[in-house]
């Protein structure tokens, strides 16, 4: 058996777990399926073969170390899983399972109880191994890169769509697989609002211009944000808060290292924003954990007390969104290590005129 | 109560059904959230007022009829909904309805048993009332408009993806909200497969052209194929690959009426193909059921022995894709009545030359 699915059973209370996620199955055999509408599992538990429940439409080679049970749509899927599932067995299902496979495993009594098993799964990926720190770096090394290109596309009257448009074609020669969200691109008034997405807005002198990028390579995401200024440097107000949301960016890495509460990071960003009186303006949580997907189980806020721990990886991303003045946001990908933390993005913090 | 709320109770063998899907609510009520992770759910059951549970986050006006029931992210939902579900019920829930939502429900006991109650709204809905015909056959007739000037948009050495980028302008144009679906425009060899998504190919003399395109029109989706020939006309094999897909089309169309078997729909159109000897070129289900989504529950394939019912909206898409030969697909929607159906695309069958 493979040490994470070792490391997710060691973890859980289940006699065994029905994982049925696609990326966490992904992430423990390192295979990716698109089941869509159909039924796709991976049975696991102490000292068992993985058994992987796989529709026949779905063609797939040997797994080493992973027993195959194929089956068709014209099969039921209870009378499938219990020829593995011990009627005694308090079997944990994902968070995501869906009542039209859930209901039909009670009813026909498959195991003796259910119970969510997901934050077994959650919390194994939450702490990156080795290669996936490897990958991580890669990633953001390249989103790094390709914001050293991104700046150079600006120029006066060109649209949020025109330059966002090309990010993709930058990534990939860059050596990235993909995106690994939609980019935000946001000009002047628009980078105030953390989620604009990008329009015909044109360019104009003097404007804030934000982006919002990340990419993934060997499917690993990153995802980081500059604030820049388009031919003219911030005036007194811009400068106050591009330096608060600095400070706050820069204070929180400082604080992190394995041990420290989720809660504390955030507070610790959220204080220096509030102290300079834009607290108000600081409108979502300060980060979240990221991996093969970009939004992982993991918050860094005020509502998660959980200690980091080593290996973590997640971003800093404070910020301010003030309609009147200006939205700024600088956020970097971290990595969580005993006496501190990696800061994955070398992108400079500095204020950076552009164009 | 309204009718559509009063049609699925009257479907349902549950004491009360907890509608959870955003699309069922938005299709009972007549209001559409996007809750994302967050629970939203309609509680409907005879001589009760509906109940709506709300998450805070999503602020909505009065709803005639209809009961809110706030609740927020500090709340615990099953708390929340003891107060108007009672134990000695047997509860409909969503098949969509997720574990992490369903065991806690179960764990409280907060009924005696939860069944799948998915099928009572999506047989529902699967019958329009005559707003929704109407609405459908708006939709239906943009969409032959647009295609009339989809076909104007080829040149040589256009790309699909340029064309297919000047779709939804056209498509806004004329009144329509937005596409149904991410269109479809495959040039010569792309049109032998049935998913493929417009890419950088460049159109040339003598390709074969398909669009596969719908647009929503008030929320009401449309979705038909057409396949043109450019600036050259068929050769033999095409035209005769062509008239066959054309008359399992109009075949399985002159068949349909309340009462036969959807399966017999499938097979008047498949047997038309296989006797022609292209039977293992036509590759999926005959159509699939559409309304406020492009695919809703109900198939025209040989797995659904339903009868066909009078209000029933279905796509009727036979297809050829022969690699060597050419890749051909005639679609349209039709409205089932008592004693035949309404076809609601009116754009021609016929073999056109283009560009």
């Amino acid at each position: 058996m493979n040490v994470r699915i070792e490391n997710v059973l060691n973890r859980s209370k289940a006699d065994a777990i029905l994982v049925s996620d696609p990326m966490a199955i992904s992430y423990l055999i390192n295979k990716k399926f698109s089941p869509g509408e159909r039924f796709l599992g991976l049975l696991i538990r102490q000292n068992m073969t993985p058994k992987l429940f796989l529709n026949i439409l779905f063609p797939c080679e040997e797994l080493e170390g992973i027993d195959i049970v194929s089956f068709s749509d014209t099969d039921v899927l209870t009378e499938v899983l219990s020829s593995f599932i011990d009627p005694d067995w308090v079997l944990g299902v994902d968070k995501t399972l869906q009542a039209r496979f859930l209901l039909p495993m009670q009813e026909e009594k498959l195991a003796k109880g259910f119970i969510n098993g997901s934050l077994a799964v959650d919390k194994t990926r939450a702490i990156k191994d080795e290669e996936e720190k490897q990958l991580m770096r890669r990633s953001s090394a390249i989103n790094d890169e390709a914001m050293g290109i991104f700046k150079t596309l600006v120029k006066e009257g060109i649209s949020e769509k025109e330059v966002a448009d090309k990010i993709g074609d930058i990534y990939r020669s860059l050596g990235a697989d993909d995106f690994s969200f939609d980019a935000i691109v946001a000009f002047g008034k628009n980078a105030a609002d953390p989620h604009h997405m990008p329009d015909d807005t044109k360019l104009r002198y003097g404007d804030v211009v934000l982006f919002d990028v990340g990419c993934t390579y060997k499917g690993y995401c990153s995802d980081m944000t500059r604030t820049f200024f388009f031919k003219q440097g911030p005036n007194k107000e811009q400068e106050e808060i591009y330096d608060l949301v600095r400070k706050a960016n820069e204070d929180a890495e400082r604080y992190i290292k394995a041990g420290v509460r989720l809660c504390d990071i955030d507070k610790t960003a959220r204080d220096v924003i509030s102290e300079g009186g834009y607290g108000k303006y600081f409108t979502h949580r300060l980060g979240h954990f990221i991996g093969i997907e970009v939004h992982e189980y993991g918050d860094v806020s005020s509502s998660f007390k959980d200690p980091a721990e080593a290996g973590n990886i997640f971003s800093i991303e404070p910020g301010i969104y003030d309609p009147e003045k200006m939205g700024c946001r600088i956020e970097d990908l971290v990595l969580v290590t005993e006496d501190g933390c990696e800061v994955l993005n070398k992108y400079p913090h500095d204020i950076e005129i552009i164009g």
